[in-house]
């Protein structure tokens, strides 16, 4: 095996790819980075056997073979060569790297030792921009559940029916939906995707137009970006009906700007009792929201301009819920949909439906 | 007492003040802000009781007075606030900030209970510009001993004689020297200041020509910005006369690019024993230096370009020593002065006394 490849390339690759890896892995190998020279080009792949992704850039390639290097130093290396030509050679596990004036030698593992995740089976798969995606899953997986208890709580469920792509998060206190329309279509409906692959996810994908295609199956998820794939697999189990627990109606909306709402409840978050789940009053009336908090330390409250369609209401809610919300949007203004002190309230875009958010408030005999 | 401040600078205030404070303190009211308003100026200070930083800013005074404030939520209040005009009244230990439409009430500490450092003798100081001092800092601190059973090796030993301020730090293995000249005269010429002290007086000294006084007398050190002022204790005992242990002469010349050099090193060490004190071999030999290293997993070796004076020698070095070195100088050029490979190696600059460090190599038995 024997290959020439330009160092930014490589850094790159092994920097994209290496978002897969477990910093210790039970089994050795896996934390190496797979490299695969063949037909032009070196193919760069790091698993968990869970999740894995693969990349792959333009090489010289003298002799073709696989080899499994050792994942730290491997990265630490390239990375620390200069941006120049590099000559990797490899005789049984020994891999012989040379860049100018500069050579190493690093032990490595066996290739054919290397566990593999089942291939998966693959449709036509959907299309929808990388930006667009990216934004989907920044704004729902806050509302996803840390607890590890929770099993499939803790992914977020992407649904795919009627031309639109849905994903939804949700704790059990919370829940968020975000739509987008796409094209395309997939071998499964529903799929739950765990928090780990959804991070590296939003990791790879770009803040551009760029088209990238999402596959499901029954066990995995696969994003294509071309030149680089992500797979992982779902995570078991039959998710919340969600669509049955969503308010019907509401008796109050009201209109607020988004900034200044989140720098109001930002500040009497400070005041907040932590062991009451960071409790703040909030009070509609007369087109001010009157925030009040208050701890040991002090107390804190301010009005905030808002306009309110259908009478007055005081709630309590956590602040930390409503804050993840209001930090994750881009919207300048929003609708918060009421009812009562003790059913959840609805956030909700002017315009359109790609995002909804549900919170429940805290019960007043609490607050 | 009671008083009108711009938001932003009671932002800056307690953003350089709580510098010194401890996150958390034997005494309660040690992790508060201290807060003087008086003659049309607010001091905000902290302290732990070793260091002590105090500035002051405008403010409009309508009623004179002192207050502690609680440290962590006072200034994450301020914080964000918008910057605006806060009004803080405060009756008996009740602090009442108001700005715009937000109202804040917190408990505070009486500041009659605050200790105090003990002033310090002053004389009329020397005179440093910010960003020489800053350097000098940076240029030794690194060489100071970590070993919290080191005593006063752990502080930085500052000189002050024939209108020339030095600064020493040694661990044991390696030592640090770096000189400027000023204008002025302290109580003593001797004095040797705490790491913490070090951090804090290069976080608040800024990268300008701008004049700094440096006050030592026996038990504390003291810099002046004007608006800000850094007191610390120091640290008590006979610093090592280091003077002593400085070699006379050298065998050998090396003159090094300090940045090839260090990307070398830095390379090298990646594959140096970890439990053989990161350990690099050097060969100088025929205008070039030869470096090696090697573990269990790999080996590199690489060849650089320099200019030797005086012959060919083999000594080997613990690799982040020198890397310390190399990283926090800014020259393009060095020597570096051998002798034996068991005799210490000293890196000059090409001009000038600024700096001087000497490193110890690793024994040949160990290497």
């Amino acid at each position: 095996m024997k290959f020439f490849v330009d160092n930014y390339d490589l850094n790159a690759a092994i920097s994209t790819a290496t978002k897969a890896l477990t910093a210790k892995s039970a089994v050795n190998i896996l934390e190496g980075i797979y490299v695969d020279a063949s037909e032009g080009k070196l193919h760069v792949k790091c698993s968990d056997l869970s999740l894995q992704i693969e990349t792959e850039i333009p090489a010289t390639i003298e002799e073709e073979g696989v080899i499994v290097f050792p994942g730290r130093i491997f990265a630490d290396i390239i990375r620390k060569l200069p941006n120049d030509l590099v000559d990797i050679s490899v005789e049984g596990t020994t891999a012989y790297i040379k860049c100018g004036r500069i050579n190493t030698t690093i032990q490595c593992f066996d290739a054919q030792e290397y566990p593999e995740m089942a291939p998966m089976y693959m449709s036509e798969g959907i299309n929808i921009s990388q930006n667009k995606l990216k934004s989907m899953i920044r704004q729902t997986k806050f509302s996803a559940s840390v607890d590890e208890s929770k099993g499939i709580l803790n992914g977020i469920l992407v649904e795919v029916k009627d031309n639109n792509l849905t994903m939804v998060a949700l704790d059990g206190y919370r829940l968020a939906i975000r739509k987008e329309q796409i094209s395309g279509s997939t071998l499964v409906e529903r799929a739950v995707i765990p928090p780990k692959a959804l991070n590296e996810m939003a990791n790879i994908l770009e803040d551009s137009d760029e088209p990238v295609k999402m596959h499901l199956s029954m066990a995995n998820a696969m994003i294509d970006l071309g030149h680089t794939k992500l797979l992982t697999r779902l995570l078991e189990g039959e998710y919340i009906k969600y669509s049955q627990i969503l308010p019907k109606e509401y008796e109050i909306r009201v209109k607020v700007n988004r900034q200044e709402f989140y720098e109001s409840i930002d500040r009497a978050s400070l005041l907040a009792r932590e062991n009451k789940n960071n409790l703040v009053k909030f009070s509609f009336e007369n087109d001010y929201l009157h925030i009040t908090a208050n701890n040991e330390i002090g107390k804190i409250n301010e009005d905030v301009p808002v306009q309110i369609m259908g009478g007055s209401i005081d709630i309590s809610f956590n602040s930390k819920f409503i804050i993840d919300i209001l930090k994750n949007l881009d919207d300048d203004e929003l609708y918060l949909d009421l009812t009562k002190n003790i059913s959840p309230c609805v956030f909700r875009g002017i315009r359109g439906d790609e995002f909804y958010y549900l919170v429940l408030p805290i019960r007043p005999s609490l607050a």
